[in-house]
C-alpha cells in the first residue's frame, strides 16, 4: 500500500470505538456563554481558601515567577493580605489550598490565577450540559495574569467585579445567551485561530452584545467605560474561546480505552497533559520556552517558561491548530503565511479528525483538525503546534512577545505507557 | 528578454511620469469619516430638484427598474410626491435633474439615489483636503437602492434621518472622526474585501463607535435600537469603503496625461469609467448580468444589468482585486478560494503598482493591486474583475443573488482612443 493507504490505515487503527466515542462527544458540543458570576458562586468545590491556577499541580516552592506575583496579587485583591511580603508568608505556610483550574471546570490564561471573588465567565455545553469557566480578560499591559499586583492592576480587578462583569452578566442574559460555537466559526474565517488573535471574535461580540449593554441604562459614562474597556481589549474573547474549548473537551472526557488529549496545559515550570480514558492523572514533562519575535528590549533571556491553560485552544484544535485562517498571526509569533498553511497541515497528521463547524476557508472550507492522539503523536513523532504569549520571567513585568512552542514528548511518551498499563490490566 | 523583463518592461510604460503622480495622489490618501449630515447641506451643488444616481448619465426614459424605484422611493420620501404614480409622472416630466452621484463626489451602492434630506457620511482625504460622500447603508431586504418604496422602506429612510443619523453624526464628532484606511487595511486582514464582504469592518466600527455612542445619552431604548440596527447589518461599512475609495480616487483625478482609472459605474444600463487625464468623460458600455449564485427560487432570467457605484471599489483595488484577502467570500459570488488568490494574482497585470497600506495576508502581504491603467488593460486583454450583488430587474423586489461581473471592453477602447487623441492634440 502506498502512503496514502499506509495514512488511512494508521488513522483507521486510531479511530478505535472509545477514540470515535471521545471525539464525536467534542464534535457534538455547543459552547453558549450563559451567564457571568463570581468563581465562589459557580466554581464547584471553590472555597475562600483556595486558589486556582494554570497547568498541572504545583506547590508554591516550584511555582515561576509570573504565577507567584499572581498569587500575591489575588491574596491583596480578596484582602487576606496587606502587603507583598504577607501574601507571600501565606502563600509559602501551608495555610491555602493550591489546585488547577482543570480540577474544577475551569481555564485561565497565563497564571491563571483564580480566586473567589473574581467574576468568571459561565459556559455551558448545550448538549452535554456540563459547565466551564474562565475569569474575564484584563487586557494588555501590567496585569495580574502575567504576576503583576501594583495598585492600578487591582483597581482594574474590582472594576471588573463591580461594574463591568455585572454589566456583561445582565447582557448576557438579556441576550438569552451567546453561541459561542457560532462566534468561533465566524472568527476562524476573518482571520483568527482564536489564542493569540481575537480581534474579530472580540468585535463580534461587542457588536452582539452592544445593544442588550446599551438596553441597561447604565449612566452613560459608566456605558461609555464598559464599551471603551471592550474596545481596547483585542484579546477579550481569549477568555470566552478558552472556556467555550474547556467546557467541549471535558465533554470528551473520561471514556475508557480513549487516548485522545483532552488537556494540555503549563504552569510556567510543568508541561502537562490530560487524556480522555485515563482519569485524572497529568502526564508531565518539563515546560520550554517558546522561540518568537520579543518585543524591543526584551529576549529569550527574559522568558519564562510556557505558562497557561490557554493550550486549551490547540487541544480543541484552535490556536495554533487553526493557523492556516489566521495567515497575518505571522506578523506576532514569526514566520510566513506559508508556515501558517503548513502547521495546521502538519496537525491532521496527529488528530482524529476534522471539525464540522469550525472551517478554514484557505484549506477549501477544510473542518479543523480535531482530537490530537496521543498514539498517532508517538507514532508519527509530531509534536502538538502551539502558538503563545511570552510572559517575562519576574512577576508584573508582563508579555514581552509572542512565539511558537511544543510540548515535550515525554508527556505523550508517559501517557502512551499508561495507557498500554491500562489496557493489560483491563 | 524573457517573460518578467517584458512584464517589467510593459509596467515600466506604463508607470509614465502622469500616471506616477495620479497614482501616488490615490496611494498617500488618507480618507477620515469626518461628519454625518444631510446632502443638501454638505454635496456641493446639490439642490431639492436635484436627485442622485449611481453610474454614469441617464434619463428617466433609459433608466431600469431598480433605479426607476429608488428615485420613486426618493421622491415619496422627500413627500414631492403622494403615490409612486405621482411620482413617475413627476421624473418623466423633466422637471427634476438628475445627476451622477458621481458628478457631486458621491457615490451610491446599487441604485445609488441621493435626495436632499438623506443623511451623507462626510469622508475627508486628510492628504489632500478634498470630500466623499455616501448615504447610510440601510440592511438587506426591501430597501430604497434595490428600488424598494414601500411604507416600510420609507419610514427606515426616516429613521436614519432624525435619528440613527445625528447618532453616528454625534459619535463621530465625539470620537474625533475615524480612520478609514485604518479600518479598511484591518478588515482585510480578516477576510474582508470591503464590497461584497464587510463583516469585520462593520463590527471594527461599532466597536470603535460604541464608546462614544454610549456617552451621548440617549434614550436606553432608542440606544438600543442603533446598536441592534448596527449588529443587524453585516454591510454597514460598504458605503464608507464606497466614500473612502472615491475620496482616495478623486485625489488621483486630474492629472493630464494619465490613463489611470478613477471610477468605475453603473446604472443598471450602462456602465462607465473615468480616467485621471480625461476630464470628466465618461466612457461608457452595455451594463452586463453578472455571473453567479442566485438565491433560491431566482434566476439569471429576473436579473438587472450590473448596477450601482460600488465598483469604486474595485477600481481602489479593493473588492474583486483583493478577493485573495477573503477566501470566504467564494460562498456568497461562487468559485473556490483558490479562484480567489488568481483572480487578486491576475489584478496586479493590470494595476500600475501596489496599496503600501492594504496589505494581503494571503499573499505574504503583497499590497492590493492599486491603479488600473487603461493602457495595460488594453495591451494584456485583461478586464477589470468585479464581485457584485445581483438586484432583481424589477424595483423594490431586492437582492437575489450576487456573482461576478466585467465592465465591457468597450469602455477601455473608448478610453484609450480618447487619450490617443488628447496626446495628438496636446
Amino acid at each position: 500500500m502506498g502512503y496514502a493507504g499506509w495514512l488511512r490505515a494508521r488513522h483507521g487503527r486510531a479511530l478505535n470505538a472509545a477514540n470515535r466515542e471521545a471525539l464525536s462527544r467534542f464534535l457534538s458540543a455547543r459552547p453558549r456563554l450563559v451567564d457571568v458570576r463570581p468563581a465562589r458562586a459557580v466554581i464547584p468545590g471553590m472555597t475562600s481558601e483556595r486558589i486556582l491556577h494554570a497547568g498541572p499541580p504545583i506547590e508554591w516552592a516550584r511555582m515561576s515567577g509570573p504565577l507567584r506575583g499572581a498569587v500575591v496579587g489575588a491574596l491583596l485583591y480578596e484582602r487576606r493580605a496587606a502587603t507583598p511580603a504577607d501574601a507571600e508568608s501565606l502563600a509559602a505556610s501551608g495555610g491555602l489550598t493550591f489546585a488547577p483550574c482543570h480540577h474544577h471546570a475551569a481555564v485561565g490564561p497565563m497564571a491563571g490565577v483564580v480566586s473567589g471573588s473574581m467574576p468568571v465567565l459561565v459556559v455551558e455545553n448545550q448538549t452535554g450540559g456540563n459547565r466551564a469557566y474562565a475569569t474575564l480578560n484584563e487586557g494588555l499591559g501590567k496585569v495580574l495574569r502575567f504576576g503583576a499586583y501594583s495598585a492600578d492592576v487591582l483597581d482594574r480587578l474590582r472594576w471588573l467585579e463591580t461594574a463591568l462583569a455585572p454589566a456583561i452578566g445582565a447582557a448576557v442574559r438579556r441576550a438569552g445567551g451567546v453561541d459561542l460555537r457560532l462566534l468561533i466559526a465566524q472568527a476562524l474565517q476573518m482571520g483568527d485561530e482564536c489564542h493569540n488573535r481575537n480581534r474579530a471574535a472580540s468585535a463580534l461580540l461587542v457588536k452582539t452584545l452592544a445593544p442588550h449593554l446599551a438596553a441597561l441604562e447604565l449612566a452613560g459614562s459608566e456605558q461609555e467605560r464598559v464599551f471603551a474597556f471592550l474596545a481596547e481589549n483585542e484579546h477579550f474573547f481569549l477568555n470566552l474561546a478558552m472556556a467555550a474549548c474547556k467546557a467541549s473537551l471535558d465533554a470528551a472526557h473520561g471514556v475508557p480505552g480513549s487516548t485522545m488529549v483532552t488537556a494540555m496545559a503549563r504552569n510556567g515550570t510543568d508541561f502537562g497533559i490530560r487524556v480522555s480514558g485515563l482519569g485524572d492523572r497529568w502526564f508531565t514533562g518539563p515546560a520550554s520556552v517558546p522561540a518568537g519575535l520579543y518585543f524591543p528590549g526584551f529576549g529569550a533571556g527574559d522568558a519564562n517558561p510556557d505558562l497557561g491553560d490557554s493550550a486549551i485552544t490547540e487541544t480543541a484544535g484552535l490556536g495554533g491548530f487553526a493557523m492556516a485562517a489566521a495567515p497575518a498571526i505571522v506578523q506576532f509569533v514569526g514566520g510566513t503565511p506559508g508556515d501558517a498553511l503548513a502547521t495546521t497541515r502538519l496537525m491532521y497528521e496527529i488528530t482524529l479528525g476534522e471539525h464540522e463547524i469550525y472551517k478554514i476557508p484557505a484549506l477549501d472550507f477544510r473542518g479543523t483538525p480535531a482530537g490530537i492522539d496521543v498514539a498517532l503523536v508517538m507514532r508519527t513523532g509530531i509534536l502538538p503546534q502551539i502558538d503563545t504569549g511570552i510572559a517575562h520571567r519576574q512577576p508584573g513585568v508582563g508579555q514581552i512577545g509572542a512565539g511558537l512552542v511544543r510540548p515535550p514528548l515525554l508527556c505523550f511518551e508517559r501517557a502512551l505507557e499508561a495507557a498500554a498499563q491500562a489496557r493489560r490490566n483491563g
